[in-house]
């Protein structure tokens, strides 16, 4: 008899918890019309918690092709595959946007290493994107730690013959990641151009992420202005080892880091955007675009940064196709290629949406990792961050509470005007950053329910963009 | 000078996309007191995000010490540990409150096996808390699939010498998974009594999970009325298990399963709630009390049920203390004993509680996994309902938007009464029934920024409860 009473009472417990959020949608006063787009919300959501396919594509696009550099054969695959799926879903028009992109190879893995009291440690490191290689031999010089762009600045010529090690860490206060990320990433983007000047040998930087492991993370670079002559080879060493090398550095200020990466930026190679289309029923001529970027690091297999943005897109159009739900506007997913190393993919699709005449009227660009939705990012006019923002009580039955004014994406900011109304998907960033350019970006890391939410989440405000940014846009004839 | 080019619109993209995030606090107008609030919640979050102890003391309590079931040693030992970090963090008293548990112990590692068309499928099973064993032989004997006990009891004798297999998996369509898991346990915690009733040989049932995988996940379970005699074994079996055997069932409806147990319960065993508490400066008299409980299954690392719950309560204290925060009321920590398998540590607590006249003001229970922060489900007086939900402002730059009506938790749920704020933590649901009981629930599951956050929010609403509640609940003297 006890036992029945405890289950009751933990049952009770458990349903009282939790039938709140399950009813929500109707505790709120919502007109005949929100009825309706908050039916048909629900119905995405059943249907991609349901029968949802991205996370059997994402599997397919991960462990089947891997990482996809842009240049490489395994990019080359992606845009195949890609194309293929975009058709088995069977959109009105699939078709390859021919675009030239940067192609830089990491060549053999790097190794780095030096001695202190004797012992010799091991340094995880991965060349920066577009960094030249070392000497076949190495760099073998003395260390010097800095913060900041500005305190290199400040080195000049000491830092002559050294390697310039940047170490200024996440803020770990910030509480979205992608601030602290934007914090403190210009280290690793213009660290090389700012000491190659000053003669430096290397540049390494403290890998761009909150948590403290021993994965480097990789990510782009530039030389910017530097003379060819100037440049000088940079990579990322795991957090760990920027913890440990500079408690070394205190103790030893003269040891010497070797370090060795054989990396090189071959002739720009062909490739492409992988479009498709369902034709608008009422105004075609207007475009809603969604995408991702296909392109990837290629230390992992690219899964939250950004397969799941891509596989998500694609779900979008899959879950109106299924649910009979018609665009009003032509709504477009992109497969962007080259996001990571040059956004040629974009500029490429911008320049001839431009060319072409094309009016988009709305974009969508999910690449923040797939990770528990939050809600929304708004870069547009301010009459539709404030009807987008009106949505609030649809979507945050879902735990979409975000709707904040804010840039949108890399791959759909060149579309950006005066009536394009452009958005970011912004799923919870809390672990994105331990896997962000690194090899453990992968798979596995990818939860089902958290991908199904997202892609019902972008599937939500797309179909309220095609329908209320329809008849709020001056349609251009 | 395009690589400059480039970088800068990255960099523009990614600083737009996320200042938002760290001024909206200032956004927002807030009155004196509440910019004091908001400046004393983002200390409290700034600490925890940088001097937290939380994740240490989980990977202590998780990989030294393990699974904690009551009764057994590990739990034994936890309640050492639990004292000795609450001594360590400088509360103001610390003691152990004697409570009897259950002792149900697993024995030896269960096995399932069945054939096919020639082919034998091991079936990843284990048994249920408070089952009886199997014959030592095992059970042998076809199997009837139900959805619902309903439908079981209307099988009545022709179950009799059958193994019932429960096999309704969780709604899907349900956002929140605890709402999915509620809709679902009755099959595992009476199923057995259903079935024994009429004779059945034992009971099986699909694990609660959202997700499809190879892990059984056990949970406790109930004989209710029935008589001894009529007690029969009962097991979970994995999700993919009971998809492959229901599948087998119709193609082969004869199959016959095997299963073995050697679980027992033992005589109640001694054991304690830990307690610690910080002296009200004010009216010591009032209590806040925050807390999770310190046993857990045995078959994973009990880490984020309810390691985290136990370690994020200290943390309230912890992080009150460092940054000098005195409450006027008591604020008491209390590591529950036995919630998985009786409640009697959170029964004991209430019972001498109203034997010592105690007067709690208001609880905090953290016993839903150490995911990202959503918000609190808040169990208490329409008055102080609204007086929590008038927090938002304060809550939502941290992602707390969550702050509807609902239960608290099994452990303070005994509090209940007019004048005493339940209040259940409630971080992000969606990877929570992926480990939830199962060999899968271990420290690396966790997320050091999450698991923070989360200490932060639950010392955000403590220290808004005792400054606010404080006013506004008549003193017991």
């Amino acid at each position: 008899m006890k036992n029945i009473l405890l289950f009751i009472s933990v049952f009770f417990l458990i349903i009282s918890c939790n039938q709140k959020q399950e009813t929500i949608i109707n505790s709120k006063k919502l007109s005949l019309e929100e009825e309706k787009d908050s039916t048909n919300i629900k119905t995405l959501f059943n249907s991609a918690l349901t029968d949802g396919k991205s996370y059997e594509w994402l599997r397919d696009l991960t462990q089947n092709i891997g990482g996809r550099l842009s240049g490489s054969p395994e990019a080359a695959k992606s845009v195949v595959w890609g194309e293929k799926i975009m058709k088995e879903v069977g959109l009105d028009s699939v078709w390859l946007q021919p675009v030239m992109v940067p192609h830089w190879v990491r060549g053999e893995k790097e190794a780095a290493s030096y001695t202190i009291n004797g012992v010799e440690r091991n340094v995880p490191i991965c060349a920066l994107g577009f960094s030249i290689a070392t000497p076949k031999s190495g760099v073998l010089a003395e260390v010097i730690e800095v913060k900041t762009l500005e305190e290199a600045k400040t080195l000049g010529n000491k830092m002559t013959g050294k390697i310039v090690f940047f170490n200024r860490p996440f803020d770990d206060q910030l509480i979205n990641t992608f601030s602290a990320y934007g914090g403190c990433v210009d280290q690793r983007v213009n660290g090389a151009a700012v000491c190659g000047e000053f003669g430096a040998k290397g540049v390494i930087v403290r890998s761009m992420t909150n948590s403290v492991d021993d994965f480097p993370h990789t990510g782009t670079m530039s030389y910017g202005d530097l003379p060819k002559e100037k440049y000088i080879p940079t990579a990322a060493i795991s957090s760990r080892a920027a913890n440990i090398l500079s408690a070394d550095l205190k103790q030893n200020p003269n040891l010497k880091l070797y370090f060795k990466q054989s990396c090189k930026t071959l002739s720009d190679a062909p490739s492409f955007n992988v479009i498709g289309e369902i034709r608008g029923s009422e105004t075609p001529e207007n475009i809603v675009v969604v995408g991702g970027h296909l392109d990837s690091w290629d230390l992992g297999e690219g899964a939250h940064d950004d397969g799941t943005g891509i596989v998500q897109s694609l779900e979008v159009a899959y879950l109106f196709k299924k649910n009979n739900i018609k665009p009003k506007n032509t709504l477009r997913v992109v497969f962007f290629m080259n996001e990571e190393n040059g956004t040629r993919g974009a500029k490429k699709y911008a320049e001839l949406s431009k060319l072409n005449k094309e009016n988009h009227i709305g974009g969508l660009e999910s690449d923040a990792g797939g990770h528990t939705p939050r809600g929304f990012s708004i870069d547009a006019n301010t009459v539709n961050t404030e009807l987008l923002q009106s949505w609030k009580k649809l979507l945050s039955p879902y735990g979409l509470h975000d709707l904040d004014k804010g840039g949108s994406g890399a791959d759909i900011g060149p579309l950006k005007g005066e009536n394009v109304t452009l958005v970011g998907y912004r799923p919870d960033s809390q672990r994105y950053f331990d896997y962000h350019h690194t090899s453990t970006d992968t798979f596995d890391k990818v939860n089902k329910r958290e991908l199904e939410l997202g892609s019902a989440s972008m599937a939500s405000i797309i179909y309220l963009m095609d329908k209320y940014l329809y008849s709020n846009t001056p349609v251009k004839l």
